[in-house]
């Protein structure tokens, strides 16, 4: 059996780069992953510019609170203006390009505009209020770099830089296979003995939240030949397979033995719980992810394992998470694997659903994220213990 | 001048959903906001089953680790089984439905099959390994609750209760309009003067990640008549305006004079930084928000203004985001305003971008999330500060 830690690295090494390299258009780039380094060929701001509107004006002219100084221009935003008349103002409004000669911005709550001259009240210190040239960002600049995430203010800054196309990584396309006999699609009528297939949606709906394409290859029943010739299908039309149940020791589990004859399986078992039954391995070449049949369990393995190993295929850079440090408001005993808890964050700590078996949703929904109970670690009333937000993970 | 709470606080007083009941199906409905409560009409499992491979018996048949029992079926998932014949053990596979007589499930790995029948050589106790009928979930129970955004699990757990349609809210339509007679658009040639319009990208971006529909209205440039036109457009075919810019004290400052005489202005300036200027009113009745033009200060008003205003016309029941406690890795003196300073968090703490000017991106692209310096608090080395990931804001 392999250790969480093991798993992920072992999962890690394998990856490799799955995607093709696109070009799109800025305004659909939200969310998609950086290709390649954004390197700016302007300065941002491209000339000095007003921080206020106010009057720009040569510091060492000002003539005192009580003397005005003739406003010889106005400058709104969005213009070229002239240089500045020597021993005179201007009017300026934020983000107008501040004129040759001036050096100074002050508010125009600080003066007094009467008959086309300016008392300047309240002189500010030489050089205040004016942005300068490239102080956000120089000519030649990288500001982003390949394997990130395009977030509102990465599209942002690109924009600034008059980027108007970027180049992205192909979204990476993963087929989803739910494996069991007693699977029924929720709207169709249940038989007994027969359960609703909740792993699908589960599984579709973080691949959707990372930003992959979903192949959608819905329920497979137990048994080989049809695993078999969905799992070539698989793996001729998809990057990578995901697929949950059938990984575990009984005969009516045939997932992971198809895999095996089709390619490898590389790592079985993992010292998690939910999720002990995990799987990782090659179908004709194209990696195979076997998840178990439990819900929690899949959200958890998902999350944990498949979830960097997704990420390296994807190119995204940042795979680490950092869990944050909260009190447990909940104590237990010694783990001999690694747990993931269904935990809710409140002001004062973490709370621990009761009901931590593998089966069921409802701990994950109740929740905000997982608590990380370590090997061998016990638990202690008011500990600060790991604790990771879903919203870290997807 | 209000304070950040104030404003918040009278934003929401203005709220009111915007958005209309839409049945959708399951599949379509990841990030979507529910708009009823889901009851279940089912227990989940419907069944007692095994939560193991291995072999059902009643626990009080159990013969010793010597004597075996005869096996009289098999239950593979997805079937329902027959009563257990009196002083048998049946095979069972996880997820199948335990037969009526039987009270135990023993895994498989403590187990000898012999020519069947089975040697149970590590009896567990009675009613292990059994996951009970409605255990997760009973007929009648309320699992979610309008106003949650639908996450994987929650898809995941709809699906489970048989539900392939859910009733969710319509996306609340946002129209986005960036003022500034010194925009252009990235991809064409910038004359001295301009600069380009990244406010689009940023607060369209913001509102995609937030799931709602955008209705990107462009530039408007610093004059009254098209601004007047936009703003009327926006009002008839959009739930909320957004804007950029126009907001401040100069007289090139149009918006907010517009948006005054189509309508009203009931908030403006907040003691905030960066993003001091922001405004709120209406346009003929329709929700309108005046960002400040600087990029940073659009950022910021965002996540920390609009946020819980358009959330909460959205139908979204968790508006409010609790801080982090992490170190500060930097020192400042008291503020006079609420600042929200552009930060990334590292092991030991929190890092301050040196440059926190109101005009630049690259601030909030290098980091990952807000350091909140509240009214009147001085931030010393090493103490600990409220932190807002991004991750928690969008």
């Amino acid at each position: 059996m392999h250790s969480v830690c093991e798993a992920v690295s072992e999962l890690l090494k394998e990856s490799r780069l799955l995607v093709q390299m696109e070009e799109i258009s800025l305004q659909t780039s939200l969310d998609r992953v950086l290709a390649e380094d954004v390197i700016s060929t302007i300065d941002v701001p491209p000339a000095d510019n007003s921080a206020m509107d106010g009057y720009a004006f040569t510091h060492a002219d000002w003539p005192g609170p009580e003397n005005p100084l003739t406003i010889s221009n106005r400058i709104p935003a969005g213009i070229s203006p002239v240089e500045l008349l020597a021993g005179t103002a201007v009017r300026i409004f934020t983000g107008a390009e501040v004129p040759e000669g001036a050096d100074t911005v002050v508010m125009q709550e600080h003066c007094e505009e009467k008959s086309s001259a300016v008392l300047i009240q309240k002189c500010p210190s030489k050089g205040a209020n004016i942005r300068r040239r490239a102080q956000d960002v120089a000519a030649g600049q990288t500001v982003l770099e390949p394997g990130a995430r395009i977030r509102p203010q990465d599209a942002g800054l690109i924009a600034s830089l008059g980027v108007a196309r970027v180049k992205t990584y192909s979204r990476l396309k993963v087929a989803v296979i739910s494996n069991g006999n007693e699977l029924v699609e929720p709207g169709l009528p249940v038989q007994p003995g027969q359960i609703y297939n909740s792993n699908r949606y589960l599984m579709s709906g973080l691949m959707k939240a990372w930003g992959f394409d979903v192949l959608d290859l819905g329920i497979a029943p137990d048994d080989p030949a049809t695993i078999r010739s969905m799992l070539e299908e698989a793996a001729q039309q998809a990057d990578v397979i995901v697929s949950s149940g059938g990984v575990s020791v009984g005969e009516e589990d045939h997932i992971k033995d198809v895999v095996g004859a089709l390619g490898v399986i590389a790592l079985w078992k993992v010292s998690i719980k939910p999720g002990k039954p995990f799987a990782f391995g090659n179908v004709r070449g194209t990696p195979f992810l076997g998840l178990p049949g439990n819900p929690s369990s899949v959200l958890v393995t998902c999350l944990v394992i498949a979830r960097p190993f997704l990420f390296a295929c994807q190119g995204i850079r940042d795979i680490e998470v950092l869990p944050l440090r909260k009190a447990a408001l909940f104590s237990r005993k010694e783990s001999f694997r690694t747990e993931y808890l269904r935990v809710k964050s409140v002001a004062n700590g973490l709370e621990c659903y009761p009901q931590q078996s593998s089966g069921g949703l409802l701990s994950t929904v109740w929740g905000d994220g997982l608590a990380v109970q370590h090997e061998g670690q016990e638990i202690r009333l008011g500990e600060d213990i790991d604790y990771l937000p879903y919203s870290f993970l997807f």
